[in-house]
């Protein structure tokens, strides 16, 4: 049950009624914690599901000059599960069989069909399951590759899915595409690759850190025996950190640092306070663990993508990966460190697919082999029909969460070469 | 109960018997977890301390020219209380009647004696307590300047104080004077300060994280139920981190990541894989838990001050403060952090009184009121008197944990201006 009252199955099986019969296409992003899947399917459903794609194949050629292609008009969608439940994502691929549905959408030959672009470590690890439960075969896209195109298909074709988050402010960015490059592209996922990007193709990973979502996750789950990555992130929305950061103030007798720029309130040792307080884990609420944790992880990756940031001289920075699923104070914390530390030079900006960079990146790799190009046109929002139960402003408003990743297809023609 | 079967009462009443009648000079660093005193003592006990005194003052003004001045040749002792335990520390202060003895050794008026140096931010906090319990009154001095003229004092006057640690390997460094400046001094207390250091009292605090020794004791705590900082530490010896850290092999199947540069073995992602198991905090060993945040910990330090070294061009970092404690993963963790961020451009290196730079450099600022200079002969090692139970060679040595701090005595000898 997610926190609008509605399971991830409903949303999802909303979609897949929409076009089980039209699915084709599919990339998969395997991590260390969560596979992301990102599949295309036809606009229309039934009968009138032939007549779009028909009717799209006559206007083929009209944009590209390409007269050997078809145009088929759809909606990307995008689904995760856990990677220590794999099969459950073996079984939602085998029940609608993709694969086969593929075939049905353009003419390429079986074989070719059975291939499936996927990234991740995963795509190594879990290659021959994928061979024997499904008899289909993983080609591997390169992780970094595969995280970069995504972004810069994003960044480039979807209006509306940069922001700035500040203060519980959302501010959508209108990026100019002569002026994209060059940026450093934070993926927050297990761990965190920073990325710089130069153009299409062209980065470097200039620098990482092993503390990143895994760690919030596992040492949360440790530490508040959350049961789920949301449940940890909800739990955190109630806590206050202040009970077990040790403070400047703390430190100071209730005064600032104000020499070196310290406040009272700015937090000097994380969970500091812990080590002075004769306390058991017990003895601390766990929404006020969860929300140290939190600060302290969004904190040191801001800090150190900026460090990067400023390496390089890269004025933006946008963050993904599915650490952050649109949570306020996740981004609010990433926002302020990389005000903080840049006096204001640099700004973090959030997409709005963030958890599907990857697997986008890999979908895009059917480019070379599957269709010719991919156009997107506008996001479409799937608003759940019960509403949130934490609506309402301000950084406590968990509302945001609903407003990403998975609830919001991307509706786009495909351009598929015969 | 230390590692080497000795409590510290007993080493540090050793080194006061000594020198009980004779203590004069006393600086009190007080931060958030720990308080670090460093006093001087006579050199020589009983009668002879008397005559120590006058043979000193006889040789006065040799050799800066000054006549209006005693020398006085003695040791620098350093000793740690708990700061939630600050009554310790009046106890002690009280019990040994610093202000007196100090009254005793050069003639300056009862007012000036009762006042004592002190740094860090219990210099605010706890003045009144001081005034009220000993009727002593706190001289505040600036914590990153004092951290400056500890770490410079000590690079600058003692021998054998610098080192690299790598592989297992101690390796002394010795420091040219003239090409000191400029370095990175990095204090790893309760939270990090990072300070860019251009020369005496040149300096800029250029960065810090607020996950530092705090961190690590206060959630180590919380994680093993360890009841100090030592405890966590020597647990952390015999643990596993790839228990419980996500490996990039873990991801990969086994396989590195080559293409850009992360070994099957890198930590992926700290603490990742209790996210996919399914095992409840008990389940996993104490040692393997202390393991895993102290290597996280270190290696996120290095890798922030590595970054700070880069911007501005610094090729030496000095790591001090309490929480490194000559422990041999610590630093090795640091060292390959800084070697693998740098491409081995930049290095690690380590102090022998890395806990007291702040309390050393409070020490210092007596030489404006107090006495003209303090001159740095050798280390004096206190030897405990039962051998190391850990002893052995490698990585997993902890005798190296003797050879710190407390029990290395400065032998010098002090100018006082009359």
């Amino acid at each position: 049950m997610d926190r609008n009252g509605v399971t991830e199955g409903e949303f999802e099986e909303r979609g897949m009624n929409k076009c089980a019969e039209q699915v084709s296409h599919l990339a998969l992003d395997i991590g260390g914690s969560l596979i992301k899947m990102v599949y295309f399917c036809g606009e229309n459903s039934g009968s009138e599901h032939q007549q779009g794609i028909l009717s799209s194949k006559e206007s083929c050629g009209l944009s590209n000059g390409n007269t050997n292609c078809s145009v088929l008009g759809g909606k990307l969608h995008f689904r995760k599960f856990e990677t220590s439940k794999i099969n459950e994502c073996l079984e939602f691929m085998s029940s609608k069989q993709f694969h086969r549905n593929g075939e049905d959408c353009h003419g390429a030959s079986v074989s070719e069909k059975n291939i499936i672009k996927a990234t991740g470590g995963g795509a190594f690890k879990f290659a021959d399951l994928f061979k024997e439960k499904l008899g289909m075969t993983l080609d591997k896209v390169d992780e970094m590759n595969s995280l970069v195109a995504g972004a810069n298909f994003l960044l480039k074709a979807a209006s509306h899915e940069a922001y700035t988050y500040m203060d519980g402010q959302k501010e959508y960015v209108q990026i100019d595409q002569n002026d994209l490059y060059p940026y450093l592209l934070v993926n927050i996922g297990s761990g965190v690759s920073m990325i710089k990007v130069d153009g299409d193709g062209k980065f470097e990973r200039v620098s990482g850190t092993s503390v990143g979502g895994g760690t919030f996750w596992g040492l949360g789950k440790l530490l508040t025996k959350c049961k789920s990555f949301d449940e940890l992130l909800e739990l955190s929305y109630s806590g206050n950190n202040r009970v077990i950061d040790m403070l400047v103030g703390d430190i100071y007798g209730g005064m600032d640092y104000s020499k070196i720029g310290l406040s009272s309130t700015a937090i000097a040792s994380s969970f500091g306070k812990a080590v002075s307080e004769d306390k058991d884990l017990e003895e601390y609420k766990p929404e006020d663990v969860a929300r140290s944790l939190l600060r302290m992880i969004s904190n040191n990756i801001g800090q150190i993508a900026y460090l990067n940031a400023l390496r390089f001289g890269l004025k933006r920075i946008f963050f993904g990966g599915f650490f952050i699923r649109g949570h306020a104070y996740t981004m609010d914390t990433i926002s302020v460190a990389v005000n903080f530390w840049s006096n204001g030079e640099a700004k973090a900006m959030f997409l709005r697919h963030e958890g599907f960079l990857g697997a986008l990146g890999a979908f895009m790799s059917h480019r070379k082999d599957g269709f010719a190009d991919l156009m997107a046109h506008h996001l479409v929002e799937q608003v759940p029909t019960k509403p949130s139960r934490n609506a309402g402003g301000g950084l406590n408003n968990s509302s945001i969460l609903k407003d990403v990743n998975e609830n919001i297809s991307i509706e786009c023609t495909m351009q598929l070469s015969n």
